[in-house]
């Protein structure tokens, strides 16, 4: 049985734009919910965004941000059942909690309930060492698998993969990756590739080909920067010159949506998961009637996807470059993130 | 054995926006065609199209338009196989043909087809006594069917049945129909009925409103020129006020589009089956993602699709009021189009 | 704020085989579940295998029966949502809890959850006044909805409802129903047309008959006893003689199964819900795989579906023909249903 | 252009148990017919079912057996479209020809046409050197795919493909191969990890066990022969013990068939691919019900699963070890075959 502490560090936002590395009381769980010893915590744009509160969302205040917790289960509610024990390895995610109960979640839609509670951002996540979550939805993470490793698993691996999921592509389809070579895109490529899809690449700069290319596993890779044509082009590195079965738009903005429904497959699926503020999709009608193909929005992974990213993972199949931090350096990583500096994935260690 | 005169009474399009009417050699079918012997055929906006040249897509010329005809088999190719006999009563569609090997044929999209042929515009349609078909693209037609009721079954019927199956609502579900009143709209009101959905008009006028919910079995009309918030109204007039499951635009224009993504409930699917000139989809992409919607583009039907919707037809399931007219008359059938004078759908007796 | 008595009505069964009529306390309801003032129960087939213990399952003991309660909500667990309140409506069904976080709770498959609470059978079901529920589990009933006609859809309803989707068949298509005269059929006959399916019933006898095609609406009759080649019949009563798209059995035997197999569509489905106990399925290998034919086996329905089976009938499209007793006498409802002389389905007043 | 000669060998069925080799004419292929010069051919067992005539199914006599013949394209008749020219690659395959316009084909699902032709059954097939072909049924091959290598993708390796696409298993989930050791297994295998799927082997012998787990990709192994309990091992073999989502049967008998339904996964589905003579499915219904399985026939591929098959094949994932011999020796490979003599597939060359 381990021994829970009374006062525990955290990084707390008492006002947009600033946080504070203080210490603070250990909650206890409710009895639906479980005490879990954050390790290692990933830091994502998101967090930014709940810090600047520039999203049209309310917040919790003061809140403690962060939602790529991974740790160890220290205590356990009275309901909680006995597929979670003490000791368990759990991640905490963006999708806190839901009622469990409306019409989506009795559909495994849970990321759709109007009563979804948000880490890091209408609860309080996991920059801290003792992070309060709800049973029913902590990820499981078997043993074998690296706490720090696992950690941009929980927010960015759940997402691409959901999203290649949605996309409907089947085993040896073409798949294009908007932004392959960032944080997300490398993450999709390498997803796409353990589901057996063929992955085209799109990007800009020689490192990023060399990497999509010879590294990340990609069929082709079209430079949307160098290219004069990027439709032409992207439909030129398709197997059959027909366009991808789908496209993944890892970074949105209108210019890349409007290509890629001209350039995916008659009967293909734009799928869009990143959210500019802001931003519109915006298709011409004709082709996307005669072409019947089909624009859709992909948010956050329900549990099953989790447990899904989180098994490709541990079997070897996702490789992702991370750079540690100590909790305490939370404020450094942001303004690195505020330049843009920063290449693979922050994982903070709470025990620093 | 039927016999097979040596002429025929046509509408020949010479040069666009005009049409004579006159007498030309009957053509005989090559190996893989049948000859119709059209009864009626109905007119739709799309030979107006035909007729001016107005579309991004090259015609036939001269050509004969037409792609709503009904008839008779009269003759048959050698390679034809005994599943269509003379004396069968035959549908010709838009689609007149396609390879049926091209990866789309070969997944049953016939209607995306590269090499497909178009009925009325890159082929001879049917505004003529006599049309030459392709065996494997006419739709069979069962004996009890009214030949004159079935014409507008052939492209309109098809269309908004096919854009109802790819709407993915399940019996049960409510759909909107956006466009609810007119020739389209009413026809996918009754569509949607018979596979088991629940509708939601969306028109304006009370004429429209009482031919909605009394004689179209509409659950709901909202009136969006009457509306103050057409978005709440839509939701509200849903029977959980989540919106509808799916949405159906008969009629294109930007504004309704837009809304229509607003208002859709999430997991929800917009279709777009109309064909606005230059007109452009748009939608945030932010409540596209957290609401995970689709938007798609519904083209017309294939064969399976097509012979599903005169099944529905013929068990007296759908009405469609027409207006007939001798085949000589159609100019005057263009002016009243021309003109936005038509209530219903216009059928020409191809002996008159 | 309604009066909980201390003291309640039920029907105990202390050993197998006999029920007693006797006061007992009422229970307080746990903070994840509600009371519910039981108003009326059905009574299924499957509370007579609790009575006896003759299956292959260890029953609560000793055990209030019951799965089929539609009362109020009278008290609630701290931990409930206020999406349910006192004074709702709703539904206690054979499915009374699952953990809702294993692999199959969290892809909607909540009947399959290994640790599935059954009521009536591992847990106390609805013979008595007050009955404890899972609140995410309960079924809410829309106040329009009587509580007396309702009780049959929580278990036979939903059941015959889940096997129809579960048949994948779609609006237009044709589905036999094997048993379509019996209690199940003539539900499933209705969902099925509510549903936009045409249905083709199967059984024996002219009041059947007469039910079927004239009351029930289905498109066909074959008489098991009386047709010489129950398979050519069944094909030849289907549209187009090629057979039905798929099969519902309600009544499984061994020989309906097999024949079933035969006459079914290439590509069809053969669904199968009743529970005969130490029945085998049986179909030749050859004509299964050149007809690639499936045969599944659909159990009950998952909280969705229980919420669209009491849609359908909230909308009037479900009639069930009840008869009501009190709960007094479940004994005598007992007696008649070991002899087979229940046409309909029991209905108990708790009241009485 | 390529010299087509008047006279060619043959390997000639003239009555059942006995080939000839002789010259014959070369036929020239009608208006919707290719004729291809046969470079190579495999050899599968049900050739040896169509030499015996022991199969409920009528064949052409006298007939050219063979049905996984790779070549040339040489001739081509009038209404071949030019998606297909002289020169080009192609393969002929058990599903000749069909009607492309039923109910079924219209739906892509060829193989299921009333009017199916079957090379080497039907009509006329690939042991020979130029062979007759309907052009819209042809398989396409690139170029750079070896003609002997591709030859049993065209049967066994489409076969298997569609098998694994009918079970519905998605990448990452866990399909059991009973049989895996055999040919037909070892393709399943590679196909399906190729799909992203985890695969669990079941067969006998540390050859086949070594063969599957460190040639094949297989996740584990079972032997069927050692273990004391298959359906306990099956289920412990996988990833958490539930058993696998589904099961490919490639060698059907009764008993692998009844322990399959009872490993497989809750909701997984049990594929039977196999066509042992006068075999039956059988299952018991209780489990199949409340576990809600699927059991299914899978028959051979369409002509889009056949494109997709030989796409795997073309980028190096299945590897096939094949025996070369000549046209000629036909008699001694069915000699082999009978004696079960055969490890890999023989594959002929028409040359020799």
């Amino acid at each position: 049985m381990p021994e829970i502490p009374e006062k525990q560090w955290a990084q707390v936002i008492e006002k947009s734009g600033s946080v504070e590395y203080k210490q603070i009381p250990v909650r206890k769980p409710g009895p639906d919910e479980v005490l879990v010893n954050i390790k290692y915590t990933g830091v994502c744009h998101t967090d930014l965004h709940a810090l600047n509160g520039d999203w049209p969302l309310d917040r919790k205040m003061p809140l403690i941000g962060g939602h790529e917790g991974a740790g160890v289960v220290v205590a356990k509610g009275d309901l909680v059942g006995d597929d979670i024990q003490i000791g368990d390895h759990a991640g905490v995610k963006w999708l806190h909690g839901s009622c469990l109960s409306c019409d989506f979640c009795q559909q495994a839609d849970e990321p759709l309930c109007p009563k979804a509670l948000l880490s890091g951002y209408t609860v309080d996540g996991t920059f801290q060492q003792y992070c309060v979550a709800k049973a029913a939805h902590v990820s499981r993470i078997p043993k074998n698998v690296p706490l720090d490793g696992v950690a941009p698993v929980l927010c960015a691996g759940i997402t691409v993969y959901k999203g290649l999921k949605e996309s409907g592509a089947r085993p040896g389809q073409t798949v294009a990756i908007v932004g392959a070579g960032g944080g997300l895109g490398a993450m999709a490529l390498q997803y796409a590739k353990a589901m057996g899809l063929r992955t085209l690449a799109i990007d800009t700069g020689d490192d990023k080909k060399d990497m999509c290319l010879n590294k990340l596993g990609a069929s082709a890779f079209v430079d949307f920067a160098k290219s004069k044509d990027v439709v032409k082009d992207v439909m030129a590195a398709s197997p059959d010159n027909l366009g991808p079965h789908a496209v993944l738009l890892v970074a949105v903005a209108e210019k890349p949506f409007q290509q890629a429904a001209e350039y995916v497959r008659p009967r293909g699926t734009v799928v869009c998961i990143g959210l500019p503020a802001g931003a519109y999709l915006k298709a011409p009608v004709f082709s996307t009637v005669v072409k019947m193909i089909s624009i859709k929005g992909s948010y956050v992974g329900n549990r099953q996807d989790g447990a899904e990213a989180i098994d490709f993972f541990s079997r070897g199949l996702i490789n992702i470059p991370i750079k540690k931090a100590g909790l305490s350096e939370l404020s450094d990583v942001y303004d690195k993130m505020k330049k843009g500096e920063i290449a693979g994935r922050y994982v903070l260690d709470t025990s620093k």
